[in-house]
């Protein structure tokens, strides 16, 4: 696995499937890391805790809280999930924000990901979903509820659309509007199509965007950029790469072939021929997943940084 | 390989590729069809002919002419290369529209798909890209150049956002419209991923709504709409299940494993999981992709429709 | 004012604006005309029933029921009077349908407009907050609520896009689709400013798509198209030729100058000069008025047409 | 009117109209200003300098060139018009940019305005119809023709949307990415309709985001920004103030009664109601006319970029 990991430049977003493939099939502790896991009705909330640089280096993952909520995909088509889902949104923003954010403070959140390709349009759309504040404060005060916080929201496209770096837009951005926190949501890769659309990541790390890119400096983390950086992510796609070498493992273990990590990534390079790694597996009806999931996200996010506000209100505030 | 096909209801949208599955690895004909074959500079044009019932089956198409337009992938991003598409799209449907299109006549253009899914949305993107002008026969006669005839386009969306079969819609407009000609554009699902963007299929044997629907009364063809139907598409997709039995065929291939149709299959299912026939393979930039073919379909569509008539011309009848 | 309105070929959309024109400065009954007016805390829903060919004559509208519900500007922002306008909206709708429609026939709802015009945008943004549910009744019959009818959506375009007539486009559709209802859904027109977004008007007469095409072969009415119509809008829009003579005859009033008909309209002419009658005025914040108005629209009819299912559940049939 | 455009702070964008407005009905030179017309067979290129703080304070505008650019109304649905337009465009920011430009200097282009509200998105169309280079510097160089300059694109929004000022978006994208220039698109108002689609102005001045604004922390300014600002507009609406006032006016002029500044300006407020000076005139075919326009000054602005590309190269990097 590790090799197809390698050759296709993957990087494994979420932390439960970097402990998954740390432990393999072996349930065992990861040394530095701590993990807690809670069960709801409808709803599962897994909380990692990369503590040190022994767990980082194990997990592949900066150190920080990474919670994780999931919701079993035949459930997501339920408002009381749904509800369910945003209670655990919010629960878990507040958590991760503990302490860093007075009930004032100004938040900045940036949608990553390209609005024209549909599974990258995630961050985008939460964006659209999100309740807009900070303009109110400064030109009509009068029009917000006594206690709602300056919320401001930028999706700063992609490299290949804009020529820009999304670092760049976002660093001078908060350089000029001095935010208390920075909300970065981005649509994710995983390594099961179950995740897709039911598996949501938000973590106190910040985040690396453009898979393969790995430039320390173009990281939007609090060492750069200056503010806290909370994470969130929710799963769209899964690597061609990844299915294909899970349809060749199974095949092995059903058929009783011997699996040989070479020739499997050679196999796979052939047939994903000059597309690579940039391959993705998504399925048909991946519109209705961004807009479900990221107005979903949307809402709890609101939620927890507009506590005791209704969503009829806050509705109001979305642009 | 077919029990692939059948086990996730893919339907094979290329002729050419349709043929390859009839001969495997044997380079003989197939009975009931022909196949020509001309060589441009960068562009190679490929008509199959399915000439009787007998080729019908054997291919799983209808009867009739299907021309495919192939490049070469590394060539895309080139403007005389894209020229020679232009030029192969017009003189193919001059070919396929010979004897059944007066020069006054009018043509209706549907673009099928959903807008919404990035891959999907190559249809609704012709139409935006195609020169319109049936309105301006009735109201502004002046502002056409003498000789351009009525052209209408529709993108009626697709079942999911609106709850109409996309037949519905056609079936009803073409009756009050009356167009001596339909022309449908929709993506199509390739076999190999080299196709994406760089494979263009032209035919006179109209065309079948969505996978798997399957139903004679849906179908968009002469026999059912009273007008000859002109089927165009090109593939943005391609089905997960096809790249993960090419990984294991490949990897049996050369690991020297045995292969094995039914152990293939359910490991494929076992992977796919819940989403099954439904996921699909694309690139990162499918939407950089989607915008260029098109447009260059749509112009090499307007080169057919308007002869003589400029580029710079026909722009100004873009909507 | 005849006059202006007969020169620039303008619609009086609204039946309560007919009226005010109809009666000008004096408080009298209209022959073959009946009103009634609600009062509610926000909202004020005024009923005008045009009887006999009399009434129709006076007003320029056909027979029919017009019920408009009012809401006063500085309200617009509010969560409480937004339910009092969704529920307004519901019970509207279910007097003009009373014994039109039973609870599982199918509804087929049109949104007219163009969406790449803001103002005009209203129609294809209401279909968009819509919940769609025809095709689970053949598809999915299990992810409905007990009692959910179908219902189809379809935002056809409009003819400087498509190059099709609108009646064209849905008079197939409905003899194909074969509904027991069709709501069409537009941007109005207004005489005055202040009803931009303030004052929704719902009919039983079907609706004229487009101002001054005054052909009786296009009129999306029940004797053209075989089923009942109800037509409900918004005003988006004010005409710039009645803001210039309403700026006038308010100038004589103020000033002690005559007012002259001849003169007005020679002088508006000369101002708008070569675009006439198609110059709008709009508020510059249209898009949100737009985004709010289509949403609270497509609420109040959903909550009329799925009587007893919830909005958290309708949501999740907005495609 | 002065006391019009005071009451509905109102924005002259145009040095052309500021110079009628200064000149009255008189021909006579403004002091501290001087002016250069030529005239081609379809355009009209005027070159208004204002030259010192004398100029500047009579013309309400700050010091620099403004160059206009006029195509007779009738003649703009002609594609030798057009081309004429374009090569104007590409002198004219030659012109404004000579000495501050070197071949392979960056430049980042800005689109302002509200991609949701028709005619406030011409500034983000134009980027989206420019081409983008700048990361195939970085990413993929053989890719671009040799000598293409890097440039990069950014449509920021507005603060309706985002809750984020323009200038804190662009003054920290241009602190990071350093550009050699900054070109700022923006939809302008006119006094007058007729320029609505074909009246382009271009400055080396920068420009002022919002009307009324008036904060010079605020103008996107070399002052402010620490690179040079060139501007370029196109009017896409007339605020219906000035309509308003323009038919008293002409009313009175040929009625024969005395035009009255205060009694207009009553009367006109009286008539705008709560939306006072944010209604905005603009044709119903501002859709097509915000197209025509972006596309055709992109393309000018172009080929003033990259010197010697011809327009089919450089549409493949239009993104």
């Amino acid at each position: 696995m590790q090799k197809i990991i390698d050759e296709f430049k993957l990087h494994i977003d979420l932390a439960v499937e970097a402990r998954d493939l740390v432990r393999g099939t072996r349930d065992i502790e990861v040394p530095g890391v701590e993990e807690k896991v809670e069960e709801f009705e409808h709803v599962k909330i897994t909380t990692i805790s990369i503590l040190n640089q022994i767990g980082a280096e194990k997990m592949g993952k900066p150190i920080g809280t990474y919670i994780t909520i999931e919701t079993p995909p035949l459930k997501i088509n339920n408002p009381y999930v749904n509800d369910e889902v945003i209670e655990a949104v919010a629960k878990s923003l507040s958590t991760l924000t503990a302490g860093k954010l007075g009930p004032k403070d100004l938040v900045l959140m940036v949608g990553l990901g390209n609005w024209r390709a549909t599974p990258d349009a995630l961050g985008p759309k939460f964006i659209q979903y999100s309740p807009i504040t900070r303009h109110y404060h400064q030109f009509a005060p009068d029009a917000l509820v006594e206690g709602m916080r300056p919320v401001s929201g930028l999706a700063p496209g992609v490299l290949g659309i804009t020529g820009l770096e999304t670092f760049e837009v976002i660093k001078g951005t908060v350089d000029n509007v001095k935010p208390a926190l920075l909300i970065v949501v981005d649509a994710l890769a995983a390594q099961d199509v179950d995740r897709i659309g039911t598996t949501i990541q938000m973590s106190d790390t910040g985040i690396q965007p453009g898979a393969g890119v790995g430039n320390a400096r173009h990281a939007l983390i609090e060492e750069e950029l200056g503010v806290p950086v909370i994470a969130i992510g929710c799963p769209t796609i899964v690597s061609a790469s990844i299915i294909s070498v899970q349809a060749i493992k199974k095949f092995c273990a059903q058929g009783g072939a011997m699996y040989n990590d070479s020739v499997a990534t050679a196999s796979i390079n052939s047939v994903l021929s000059r597309f690579g790694g940039s391959l993705a597996v998504t399925p048909k009806e991946i519109d209705d997943i961004i807009e479900y999931t990221s107005r979903t996200m949307a809402m709890g996010v609101a939620q927890s940084l507009f506590p005791g506000i209704s969503r009829e209100q806050l509705e109001l505030y979305i642009t």
